[in-house]
């Protein structure tokens, strides 16, 4: 039984969190930089961005999880320090600051930025900061609201959940904060996402568990296509469920691999939700595809296709745009033998059956498109296989925030 | 030596062209019907466009030319005869109407359809208005206007060109009708483009000559990555210039392929300037690649980004968001060693060198990036290899265009 609780990366014993005003954001009162810690050292997990250009704090946090261990995660927004020549400094700096004020070992400390790319991080605001983003370190619902909303930039919501499972009869949970898409000083859509666990797991499985994960979850999401510089997803296991160590791939590690997704694909839903100027969601089922990878491919074309993502702005039922991202997705399938329909809150429509064009009402077609979340599913009628990708409608306000905010 | 003239498809010896109104289009007077005949069989070739979704037009194209050989080139725009169930049976009639006015035999036409996916064309408007198209073919620079005119969908101006160069002291020629982006019931940006030349050369060659130049031209183009189900290059050679038969790669045929690299490159630039709702030319050049596939996916991804397209519409030198997309881009390359300028009429503006942001005065980089036409300019230091790419700006006249048109 998986159960969605309270807390966020608090949910889960020996975490606590806080997040706080420290002035990398200039003339604002927006939070802006976090902190995680756990009581105990953790078994720890990273995946990161596949883009060359990276962050520096993803340079200096593969050092320091490469042992599979850490204690701490400290974040701040406002600026990515990218393609900054003094970037790796001000990340060890950072985590030097986490050290002095919480005796958290500076490489046991998971460190992350999102913000401006090729502009300086100073580290004065971050070390005038630390004392009081530690001192005020809580293990509650509130403290974990805070460093969710400290790691935001342009979202609109801040993101966070948590869920209870059990292993052996042990409860366990697991808890998540994070951010997505677009920056006060937009620049590109960083996604960072935190997760907490009490589970008992090694670092090795822990690894496999969310590399194997993020296949079907945040390499699932797409707002533009733009691969950030910084994307970062850690989890932390304190292990203090009190549960057997899952040590292989058991029943348990699959238990814990279900509680993962869960958390994880609530966060694409919500990241993609709120993506930078986005007034839809879109969620793209395909099936019947010959392999996995086919799926992935297809799904994935669909809601990165502009044309595609225009039309669900203008709730326009237009199939042969989903066809025709089907056609150069790069899966193996045959355009004749593919079913188009869109589901909403408001009913379902057919649009495509083996690769022709069904009539319909555009009446029913444009209440169906009118709702907040749509759904495009694809039937390839050539395998067994299946996959969802997530994304949202291409707006003015998306061209608005990403083109004029100089002007 | 090689120089511009006028007369687009009807400057090379042996062609006529014309363009009318037959009613595809309802309720307009938009020509929608396209002719372009030859006095004589002619070497043909096609490239098409890679999307498993084809077009029926392309599917009968693909059976007329395979000998090598065709005399006429027939093209509708507002339907594009797409996911129909009688699609390729329509597009034979478009051919055979052909043969019953002209006389040229039905299996040596090309046929092409732009506009809505999905939705049956009609065969009566292009039974009506056949003859008094073929009637009107004429050698003319107006008529190969008039073709060049009804093929365009949302194109704001018609795109056509033609070359005069020399081949073993005879004079030869190559012209060019193309259309681009968007339509009057939007769907999708199919790009169609029609060659004509005098030149003598074997269909192999021609077909060599072709292929090999979309590499760098229309391959290298991309208004919104949304690869059409209906892309067709055709070129024509009629052998009416009286040069050397070119029948292997020698120098007449190098020269050969300097003429149709400036036709299509001259095109590729139209074609981007105009891509739906643009309001900038973006050239992507990029230099020091590892290889020359290095240099073509470095150059694409940069064109090809969202959020570089929506920072140029918004004239903001932010060249994090052109290393993002350079990281992304699949390319082999250093981030460190990375230089990025941006030039236009207004000057030249560096922007990064060795993967670290520069300064610059925003009031001049703002002046830089508010020309018609923005060059991208990146080194990547590590190679001998060099691409070009072209783009558009993304700017609310798209999403418009492609979101909003039924409301």
């Amino acid at each position: 039984m998986l159960e969605f609780v309270a807390g966020g990366v608090c949910a889960p014993k020996g975490f606590a969190a806080n997040g706080v005003h420290c002035g990398i954001r200039k003339n604002k009162v927006k939070k802006d930089l976090a902190l995680i810690t756990s009581d105990v050292r953790c078994a720890a997990a990273c995946v990161y961005t596949q883009n060359l250009v990276k962050g520096a704090p993803i340079l200096v946090t593969k050092e320091h999880v490469k042992d599979g261990y850490a204690q701490a995660v400290v974040v701040n927004s406002g600026n990515a320090n990218t393609c900054n020549a003094n970037g790796v400094q001000i990340a060890e700096e950072m985590c030097a600051l986490v050290e002095k004020y919480t005796g958290i070992k500076q490489e046991d400390v998971i460190v992350a930025s999102t913000g401006v790319i090729g502009m300086e991080l100073k580290i004065d605001p971050i070390a005038g900061g630390m004392e009081e983003l530690a001192k005020g370190l809580a293990s509650d619902e509130k403290h974990s609201s805070s460093a969710a909303e400290a790691i935001m930039t342009t979202d609109t919501v801040k993101k966070e959940a948590a869920v209870s499972f059990t292993l052996g009869g042990k409860e366990v949970r697991m808890g998540v904060i994070c951010k997505g898409v677009g920056m006060i000083c937009p620049n590109m859509a960083t996604m960072l996402m935190f997760i907490t666990t009490d589970a008992a797991i090694t670092p090795q499985m822990l690894q496999k568990a969310i590399s194997d994960d993020v296949k079907d979850s945040l390499n699932m999401l797409s707002v533009d296509r733009d691969t950030s510089t910084n994307d970062t997803l850690s989890i932390l296991a304190s292990g203090l469920a009190g549960n057997a160590l899952i040590d292989a791939e058991n029943e348990d590690y699959r238990t814990f691999c279900e509680a993962l997704h869960a958390l994880t694909t609530e966060m694409c839903r919500k990241l993609a939700a709120d993506g930078e100027g986005a007034t839809r969601l879109i969620e793209c089922r395909v099936k019947g595809a010959k392999t996995k990878e086919d799926a992935r491919l297809a799904a994935k074309a669909v809601v990165n296709s502009n044309l595609v993502k225009a039309m669900i702005f203008g709730a326009d039922a237009n199939g042969g745009r989903v066809m025709c991202a089907l056609g150069y997705a790069g899966a193996d399938l045959d355009p004749m033998k593919i079913d188009v329909a869109f589901r909403s809150e408001a009913g379902y429509l057919p649009a495509y059956r083996e690769g022709s064009a069904l009539p319909f009402s555009e009446d029913f077609a444009k209440r169906v498109l009118s709702e907040k979340e749509i759904g495009i599913e694809v039937d390839l009628n050539g395998g067994e296989f299946s996959a969802t990708a997530w994304g949202c409608d291409l707006t003015y306000d998306y061209v608005k925030i990403n083109g004029d905010y100089r002007t």
